[in-house]
């Protein structure tokens, strides 16, 4: 089959690779409808150092169950299906807590043996926990918004239950990226009355809008801090949802954040350490949550509304490309030419 | 009236003051009848420049009402009070919410001509939104327990609130100081089925067996770590209750926290910045919770169970002086041959 690898930084390739085959007796076989290309396939796009060596990439996907392993049962071959971006049993004591990415049997796409989402088929280990079946035709309008599921949609949701959003709060969004807008849309979701979005970049900001962002705020550091500020009455906003990942997204958070509130990270974080001392968190009992998305515990849950058409979190999508296709995919969002780019085997 | 000040590192004196005056119709005069020494006293203890100049010190003292302002209602020369560490108007939103630490019209003693607790009287400003009436004689047994609703267990309590601590909890506390004793106390209240308390000082950790702790760690840093883990079938603790302050407690917290646990911090942190990146939290989704404790939104809450003989949180005063002998408190608990000091000026 074909499959992406990343080389280095800013070296991502198309090539044969074997087709996946089942080992496990957990194991599916999933042949690939769509993917796509995540922000944080960004990093190793700009930081993987030569050394490393090849690795397959991506870990968003959904496609047609070709194979099941012995001991998968609810699952048959011909079956729509969506992954989380991490596998997991479903079973353990963490997944039943909704700590999918802790399961005790599951980890990660691209790593021990397991390939990448940006390919053509893909071997899922724990496949029995891990797939949600579709209930929709192989050609439906909806996949791309089903494809969200995966990963962005799902993280963005995330990172709104971290920041305990409810009916309504006071949200304010860092960055105007895919997760960013997904957490937009999932404040509003959950009933959130005012939605900070802060963004530099008119047509993503507008399609927050449009997602539920009630302001907009493009200006950065500081002044981005003082504007929240100013909207919050001088408090600063109950839950601040960080979805960026980089130390300044950080400092913002603590700065834009009320006394009492919470920052919810779903960025993966660029940094090791950060404040947390008296003046950043402490003396103003700010909370501190969020982490790797369990997306696999929140597809039930956000899957109907995608059905019934009430929420198109696939608008995020502004690109397609082929297979063949996916270096320019990864130009283009690294260019900020693509918000987030879909990739069709 | 005779008044605790602190000049510098290691100099603490007792000295003439002016007697506390009423200022605005919201304050009150409490003359004390018991106040104590805190952990968090000594921090300026240890590192006060000289050049900072002298000021009053101690924040934890219950005493009787002498003199209240026009506005104040509910409060009359002659009852008996505890005060919290930090006075607040309790009426406004933060303060509704339960963080009067964060109150719009509060403030802390020994600052912006308000005094400090280890005096013969203070003024109380927002005295009817912060002082509480005991309801006992002044010469009752149960005043050194009450006296600890002013801070220390109102702190451990906050620990455990943070936490998350319930029935069936596992929570390991680290520090056998007053306050992670207070945390033990807390935690069993509120239902925790395991303690573990991570300290070396045995006259301590034996009282925090009394107080519900069920293990005992005297192992620190990475041995500590690991020990944790070993009684936690490798997985660490639900919640890590973080009551020293201490970068290095920072680090075992990050050490012994569960995946999807909570680090609770109630030790004034001692440092700006510590790791909170994908290895520290965030691959694990650790949340990091605690602050500032809101005492007085605890106060009615915990004082049944003193008042019935319940609970018995004023164990930890294992020394008592007179007023002149502050500084000989200071000492014996810098040198922890006192775990904390209760002063009867």
């Amino acid at each position: 089959m074909r499959a992406t690898f990343i080389h280095e930084a800013g070296d991502v390739r198309v090539e044969d690779a074997p087709d996946p085959e089942l080992r496990e007796p957990t194991d599916a076989i999933v042949r690939v409808l769509l993917a796509c290309v995540c922000g944080s396939d960004l990093h190793p796009y700009h930081n993987r150092p030569p050394s490393d060596g090849p690795a397959s990439i991506g870990h968003e996907f959904l496609g047609v169950v070709e194979d099941v392993g012995s001991e998968v049962s609810g699952l048959r071959p011909g079956d729509l299906v969506v992954s989380p971006f991490v596998y997991a049993d479903n079973t353990c004591d963490f997944c039943r807590a909704g700590l999918q990415v802790s399961c005790r049997h599951g980890g990660y796409y691209n790593a021990e043996g397991v390939g990448g989402g940006q390919a053509e088929a893909v071997r899922v280990p724990q496949a029995q926990g891990t797939l949600v079946r579709l209930p929709v035709a192989e050609d439906s309008p909806l996949l791309p918004s089903l494809l969200t599921l995966a990963d962005v949609y799902g993280t963005g949701y995330h990172a709104a239950k971290g920041g305990q959003v409810g009916p309504g709060s006071t949200v304010t969004v860092i960055g105007d990226g895919a997760v960013g807008l997904m957490a937009v849309l999932a404040a509003r979701r959950l009933g959130a009355e005012r939605i900070i979005l802060m963004g530099r970049h008119r047509d993503r900001t507008d399609l927050g809008r449009e997602f539920g962002a009630t302001e907009v705020v493009p200006e950065r550091g500081p002044e981005g801090v003082e504007r929240v500020r100013e909207l919050t009455g001088g408090d600063g906003s109950e839950a601040v949802l960080e979805a960026v990942g980089l130390r300044p997204a950080y400092d913002m958070a603590v700065g834009a954040v009320r006394a009492g509130g919470v920052i919810s990270r779903v960025g993966a974080p660029q940094y090791v350490e950060a404040p947390i001392g008296w003046d950043s968190l402490f003396s103003r009992n700010v909370r501190l949550a969020g982490g790797v998305a369990p997306a696999r515990a929140y597809i039930e849950e956000l899957m109907p509304a995608i059905l019934d058409g009430t929420v198109e979190p696939g608008r995020v999508f502004d690109r397609t490309v082929g297979l063949e296709d996916v270096p320019d995919g990864y130009r283009a969002m690294d260019r900020r030419e693509a918000l987030k780019v879909l990739v069709r085997p």
